[in-house]
Parts: C-alpha cells; structure tokens; sequence
C-alpha cells in the first residue's frame, strides 16, 4: 500500500511527489512551517490530497502552539492564513480550514484549548477517512457498474481499462477516485491491464499513475495520450475511466486535457467511458459545460520538460490545462453515493437530496 | 525560405536537424562518407529528404573517384552499398540509388567515366527538381480544394488550420506536403494562424514545424495532441491538413500516431480534415488499412525525452509510431496530380492510369 500521507504521534508524514517515480522520498515533520512548504512546491498534490494535508497541518501548529488561552486568537488566525496561502485555488484546502475555523469560532469561548485541540485533531482525522470511505465507496459503485455493462465480455476475458492522468492515491490519499474503481476491478479479477495515457505535458499518467500501478503489482502500460484512438480501433481497449475537476448539471465535464479527445474515440468505436469523482466535483449550478471556467497554464510547461529545452523560448503556445467532455460521451458518472448512467440532467440532482 | 538541402559546385549543403529548434548548423561537405554519416545519425530525415540527400551522396562519391574505367565497377558497388546501408528502411533512398543503379548499367559500356558521371549528376539534381515540383502541385492542388470546402467561412474570414508532425522544407527538401498546402494557402492569405500539434513523442510538430513556420513569418501556435478535441470544440480549427506514410486502396491512410485521434475528432466536430501526399504514396496494392504494417518503436522515446529521464527505466510502455487513419474521415488526398475527395476506392487507380 502506498502511504501518500499519514499521520501518527503528532507526526505528519508524506511521499514527496515531485521526484516521482525517480525518487521515493518519505519526509516525517512536525513543523507546520514544512508541511505548508511542502503543499506550496507541489511534494503534496491532488487535490483532495492537499484537503487532508491542510487539516493536518492546521493540526501540527496547534500542537507547536505553547502559549495561553488569550493569545491562541491571534496566533490561529495566522496559522490559517498561512495554509490558506500556500495553494490559493485549491477548492479542498479551504474546505479542511473551513472546517477548523468552523470548531474553532463555535468552541473557542466555552471550551478549554485541549478540548478545542481534540475536536480538530479529530477533524483532521476525519477528513482523511472521508476521502478513504469516499473512495471505497466509489470504488463499489464503478465495479458494479462495469459488471453490468462489460458481462458479455467478462464471461469470455478478462477486461483492458484505459485511464488519464493520476487519480489514485497520490491524489486522494484513498485508493483513488478513477484509479479506485481500477484496484477494486482488478482486486476482483475483472482486469487485465491497464493502459495510462502520459498525460502531456506534466505526464501524471507516464510518471505517477504507472508508478502506483507498479507499486500494488497491477500489470499495465504507458501510451503517449494520442495512441489511445488508434488502440481503440485494434481492439486493445474495453472501457475508459477517469476523474473529474467539476461536473455541470448536464454531465459535461472539466477534466485533464486529454480526457475529451479520449472521449470522443471512445464514443466513435463503441467503447464505454466513465466518470469517478466525488459528489462534491457537481456543481448542479452549473449549467453546462461552457460555464466551466478552463485554466490556461504557463507555455514553458510544454517548451521544457523537467528542465530540459525542448523548443525555443519564444515558441508560442496555447495550454488549456483541462477540457470539457460533452455529457454525451459519458456512459456513467460514478460517485460515493451511486452510479448515474446517462440523464444527467434529471439524475444528478437527486445525489444532493 | 529554409536551406534543408542544397548542392553547388560539387558541394553538399545540409541544415543538421538534430539539434533544431535549440541550434542551426549548416553544413556544406564535399566527403560522401561525411553525407552518409548525416543520414545514418538523422541530421538529414524525413523520407523524400532523404531520397534527394542519397542522390547527392552518390555525386559525391563519383567526383571523388580517381581511378580508370575498369576500377570504377568496384568502387560504384561499394558505393551505392554504403548509402543504402545508412537508412536501410528508407524507401525513398533506395529509389534514389535504383535510379543511379540503372544510369550505371544502362551506360557503362557504351559511355566516358565522365558522360555517365554527368548522367548521374543530372539525375540526382532531377530527383530534387521532382520533390520541389511535387510540392508546388500539392500546394496547388490543396488550396484549390480548401477554396472550394471552405468558401462561405472565407467570405468573412481567414482560417485556422491544424496539422501534424513535420511535412515542410526539413521532411521533403520542397515547400512540403501538408506543410506546402498551409504554406501556399497562406501567401495567398486564406490563413489567420497554423496550430501545430506538438506530435509525442519526438515532439516533431512542437520543434520543427514550429521552427519552420517562425522562419518563414507565418503565424502559428503549438499545442498538445490530445488538446485538438477541445480546440475545435471551442471553434478554434478550421481544418486539419497532414501527410502521409503508406495510403491504402480504400483511402485508410497510415500516419504519425496522433493522426487518427485528430481525425475522429474532426469529424465528430463537422470539420474537413485532408491528407497530403505525393501519389507514390498510395499504394492501391493494400486493399486497406489492416494490411499497412505499423512500426513499433523504442519504449525509450516515451520514457526519456532528449535524455532526461522521465519514467523509471522498467515503465512499459506500447509505442506504434503510425496510426491507421479510416478512410471515411477523410474529407480529400491532395496528391501531386489532383486532390481525390471520398470514393477513394474508385477514384484513387485513377492517378496511375
């Protein structure tokens, strides 16, 4: 089992990820100060990860903290500002500091600070094992689902899944959202191999997703992300499924770039394609997926690869660092609560009910 | 206008692509074993390139020939040995040294050392006049169609074009195939800017279409492969335009991996996507794309990029350098005689009647 987070004795621990999967590097602090450092150079990513490494950090201030009552406020207030500061779009670390603030302005005045201290270590804690219960219980539903919709074939062979990007314990620090249903199906005998698109230009899918594959012995190969068409017309692939950024009313969802053109294949040659993302990834506001705003990133991260000129400094180019699936191509959307195939519009608001 | 190959005064000049776009070296060599090493480390690639480079290695060869008449069978074996032995799987070098071959046997007895050397001399001269000609035709060809598809877009407007990989000057020693088309298209100013997918893994598109496009001053941008889907989602691609290895009876063309990705995405979006080749691509021999032998290369060119290393040395990978393009998604093949538009079965004979 990978450990991509833990907490034990006061100690947080984590894999630094920057070096993967060149480098394992398990870093055990109790300084806070580090922990944020450590969200702020991306050795911590994905972002439910970031979540439960926020609610920890909060927890390693707490406990550095050695002055009174009186001056716990202050003190506090600068320790949430400076977790909030190290990863400001991270939609799940302001979750977890919600969540302290939220203890902190209901307990603060009729509690002692141990008993304030108790309920956010708790609270830490708990975030964490939401997202390990989140993830199996997506995990249940996806495997479900792909035993309904792939029985003809699984009575013959054994299943090949293609995947994008990394959405499995490295970015969850559960099993995984997409990458969970995966362990689970291969857990269960459904799978063959798994097939991890690079993932360009960061290459989570060549880098991480193949690495944690590797790590819990689940065969699998890598494809650089546009071979995934041309493998669908051989044959090689049975089914898709990836993670989700966020999901409009009408299923059309934002997803690591890549995602949309597999989609489309996918779509083309018959192949079903799904959806894994927690409940909390639908925004039922959202209409459609034209209002879901697509983060431009830096070109260098396409011009350079780890360092490493590949074209001119000067070569322009555009990097959409996400984009959005049209509901159309998504046979199933698989979330904590159940499985929705298909009506998105009229189902998914049911999961808020 | 790019320099990719040239020959003056008995001297062979050639730009050293390895290191495009980082560096531009020119070379100039009168040494045919200088010529030969060019092609075997690809300073000189791209299959018609490297056809035309061959004819001028074999002029090399023969000016630096001193000996009498009767030495010169051995010596012109040897030779032509040493070229095809530098790209032993390049199909267009070993047209160039079948064209020699048959000057030498036509005319050795009955011909001076020096009229069979002019001979020589003239054909690998013709075999270059031939590519820049094809070319032109191509370019002539394409733009014509693209008119005619693209009319009512161009009463209000110019347009973006998508390609892949590199078919420009570096590929073929003329303006291009593919590359050609846009080229011409733009100096007749159809073109608001040239998206080039960057073309995992040796990034062809990203690095040397790129260059080319700088150096000629047209606009363009590069992406990543697999952001094509949401580009022409979001209206930003015109049309798409590539080249090609091997097309089959059917039209099933075999390109650099990526092609049919870009293709399928293209039709689901509604937007015409050609293929340019010069004729002798088309083999109507192969009843379709089934048959088209597809090379797969070294898991290396994912894993390590310009010798960084990026996944660990063990990562499998599966690495087809070629896709299978379906016929039915492409909207026309634009050869050096005509463009051909759908019904390729009946019309592609056609161009060798």
């Amino acid at each position: 089992m990978i450990d991509a987070i833990s907490f034990e004795n006061g100690t947080l621990g984590y894999l630094d990820q920057r070096f993967l999967p060149l480098k394992e590097e398990y870093i055990k602090t109790k300084d806070h100060q580090e922990a944020i450092e450590a969200i702020k150079t991306l050795a911590v990513r994905g972002a439910p990860l970031i979540g439960v490494a926020a609610g920890y950090t909060v927890v390693l201030g707490i406990n550095s903290f050695t002055g009174s009552k009186e001056e716990f406020p202050a003190f506090f207030e600068r320790l949430i500002a400076d977790v909030e500061a190290s990863r400001p779009t991270a939609v799940n670390l302001f979750f977890a500091t919600a969540r302290m603030k939220e203890i902190y302005e209901s307990g603060f005045e009729n509690s002692s600070l141990e008993e304030l201290f108790a309920a956010m270590r708790d609270a830490a804690r708990k975030i964490h094992d939401d997202e390990i219960e989140n993830c199996e219980r997506m995990a249940r539903h996806g495997v479900e689902l792909i035993r309904r919709d792939l029985g003809e074939t699984l009575k013959t062979r054994k299943l090949n899944v293609l995947t994008h990007c990394n959405t499995g314990t490295l970015a969850t620090g559960g099993s995984g959202t997409a990458l969970g249903v995966i362990k689970q199906a291969w857990k269960e005998g459904l799978i063959e191999k798994v097939i991890t698109a690079e993932s360009r230009p960061l290459l989570q899918g060549l880098r991480l997703t193949a690495w944690e594959l590797e790590q819990e012995n689940i065969p699998f190969f890598s494809i650089s992300d546009s071979s995934s068409a041309f493998l669908m017309q051989k044959g090689m692939i049975d089914f898709g499924i990836v993670g989700a950024d966020r999901i409009a009313a009408n299923g059309d969802t934002a997803n690591k770039i890549g995602t949309c053109a597999h989609a489309i294949s996918a779509h083309h040659h018959g192949i079903p394609f799904y959806i894994a993302a927690p409940v909390s990834t639908i925004d039922i506001t959202i209409d459609d997926g034209t209002q879901i705003p697509i983060e431009e990133r830096d070109a260098d991260e396409l011009r350079t690869i780890f360092g490493t000129q590949v074209a001119t400094p000067t070569t322009p180019v555009i990097n959409y660092a996400f984009d959005v699936t049209p509901g159309e191509f998504i046979r199933g959307i698989v979330t904590d609560k159940k499985a929705v195939v298909g009506n998105y519009r009229e189902e998914l608001p049911g999961l808020f009910a």
